[in-house]
């Protein structure tokens, strides 16, 4: 009998069996479900014709109806051209669907949102903004799912320029949301201000970019950011654009080197890559330190090493304290941008989810609980309310 | 209060109000539901990460797991770029969405299967068959409808030449098989062979095109074909590629003129279109003449008047006898064909469905019943036996 990962799996009871596993993908995890009943002949001209007419005729009087009558204001396309699936890379667009179904499952049992996995046989740029474009009638937001950097920087922007609707592409976003809420909850335990901390994040692809960027967004003044070659600076040659942007809002002292200039007095590390962080890099923070050590299955560092020198430790896995999970973003973003007729996702109403989400597990505050469960039922809503609101405040409300 | 047409809501019960259509409309008629329970953390590891990497990877492997580990196996894109909706013509995409999940409501109810509408903001041909490339890996076969004629000829045979799966136009051939069904059935009522009968189609849109393709091909020898400029044939001028394709293998008499003409002596006239079948012109048809009249919510032909003058009359009205109604024959059409991995769908599976569906209605034959009730559940499990056996038999089966 094979077995998935035994580390990864223990968090959850007994190992996972691939025969569970494959049972539980047979057919697909997901069905579309009918609201109207379809019972007898009224029905049906109620639902289709002639009835169904009427509604068509209002709608093609005065667009915006559709919002009201059909259910594109609750639907999200989960977008993916299978391009960085989880840990698997580029695997191509049909073996990327079964993890798509998950996160369509994951939307309607976090937040009652529908969804439909679109997954496209292109990775052109401009083939999958121009492919969104002309689907745009069919769905209310797009959720931009496992798709290679540096690309997916450029699609997400292009596609959200193109469509009046929530975009947001999960493995940048949802990740910083949920990295900002448990910064600013490990703060608090180390009592420290948000914004005095040092950070480095080690990695610089979808996940670390919006890391840097959503903690500059929150005030966080000293960031560097790490990738293959070391500390991302202005002088260094051959920056994507990319780089060079984060090159102008981060490392303010500018430091060169690599992991160990880096790390040296950091406060907290945050590692989104695959690449490893070394003990004695962190051995050399400041003290109280934070690291979160997101890399799955395999965290950067160990998390029972890195408590040797950290206060605070999280990693991207169920089976250890404190898991960052974009599950306790992504629902209630969608949700109450949606839910407000958002016609795009602000800085603000990002930053708003991740106060959210801290402010779920702020009752209970300690080293060992800095976010709430992924299962936390409370999330998902209170994340909701608060984007609804950023999303008024920061104007871009329509409903 | 207003009211829908009362003629037409007058066979199902009691008036249908505005009210309570856009009631039955409000926030759409579809839901996207999880088939995979995601209680726990451990239904998370199995449904999402980490289990969910097995699955991917094993599909990256060998593609054809997809059928089996996907939902696309049992899903049909209904799409629709909103140009000739019902009776309501071009009224775009938005508009166009509450009768596309009106139909996916169908397929769900019908033959249990799941469908996503995709409603596309383009009506350029091209454009619509790259787009349908592009999302290939998302669904399992493709439902085109509500495209407005001549384009949805050319479309549908390009979108069936491009992609690996089942397409149909069923605007085009779900009416077609369920006035074959009909018409056999008429047949024996009159005591006819089928191959006999003189048929008129009056209209030469996408229904009236269909019609003649799939009667020529069931054997009937003697079509005639009416547009608005009068019988098709060879010699007129402007004919498009499709009246030109009507004109090689129809009006075998050489016929030429107008409806006067045309029905003179017919056996059958199946209007298909929005014009009138006046009643001195369908007096002047043979004894014992069937005359489908089947233009929505208005017939050709009242039933009344042309059952002055025919034996067996069909609308495709609830409120009078023999609705030929295309749900008869899709939602069987397109299960049948998903059962066995069809690869497209060819003349035989529709000439299998139109004997399935005659056949269900042959047990209680008379010129008030010659094809089944569109909620007869018998229906659609006996059209999926009946195409999945002719796929084979046409050797398009994969499954």
């Amino acid at each position: 009998m094979t077995t998935v990962n035994d580390s990864t799996a223990s968090g959850v009871g007994a190992e996972l069996t691939n025969e569970e596993i494959f049972a539980a993908h047979e057919g697909g995890k997901l069905a579309v479900g009918v609201t109207a009943p379809l019972d007898s002949a009224r029905d049906l001209s109620i639902a289709y014709t002639p009835g169904v007419a009427q509604v068509s005729r209002a709608i093609a009087s005065d667009p915006a109806l559709a919002d009201r009558y059909t259910w594109t204001q609750r639907l999200v396309a989960v977008v993916s051209d299978g391009t960085a699936v989880l840990g698997l890379g580029d695997i191509g667009p049909r073996a990327s669907l079964p993890v798509m179904e998950g996160k369509s499952a994951l939307f309607k049992t976090f937040a009652g949102l529908d969804s439909i996995p679109l997954v496209l046989d292109t990775t052109d740029v401009d083939e999958i903004v121009e492919t969104l474009v002309r689907l745009r009638p069919s769905f209310g937001a797009v959720n931009l799912e496992d798709i290679s950097a540096p690309r997916c920087f450029e699609l997400e922007r292009r596609v959200a320029e193109a469509l009046d609707c929530p975009v947001m592409h999960d493995d940048q976003h949802g990740t910083a949301v949920v990295v900002l809420a448990a910064l600013r909850n490990a703060a608090k335990v180390v009592d420290r201000e948000l914004g005095s901390l040092r950070v480095v994040i080690s990695g610089a692809g979808a996940a670390g970019v919006a890391c840097a960027k959503i903690l500059h967004t929150a005030g966080v003044g000293d960031i560097i950011v790490l990738d293959s070659r070391g500390v991302v600076h202005s002088a260094r040659d051959g920056l994507t654009p990319i780089k060079q942007e984060l090159a102008e809002f981060t490392n303010p002292r500018g430091i060169t080197g690599g992991p160990a200039e880096a790390l040296r007095g950091a406060d907290v590390v945050i590692g989104v890559s695959v690449g490893q962080l070394a003990e004695e890099f962190v051995a050399t923070m400041s003290d109280d330190a934070i690291v979160f050590a997101l890399s799955n299955p395999d965290p950067e560092i160990h998390p029972d090493v890195a408590r040797r020198h950290a206060k605070v430790v999280a990693t991207g896995r169920s089976d250890f304290p404190n898991q960052i999970n974009n599950v306790l973003a992504f629902p209630g973003i969608f949700k109450g941008a949606l839910d407000v007729g958002a016609r795009e996702i602000t800085d603000g109403m990002k930053v708003a989810a991740a106060e959210a989400i801290a402010a779920v597990a702020a009752d209970d505050l300690s080293a060992d609980h800095i976010v709430p469960s992924p299962l936390d039922p409370r999330v998902a809503p209170e994340v909701s309310a608060a984007v609804a609101k950023a999303a008024r405040a920061d104007g871009v409300a329509t409903a």
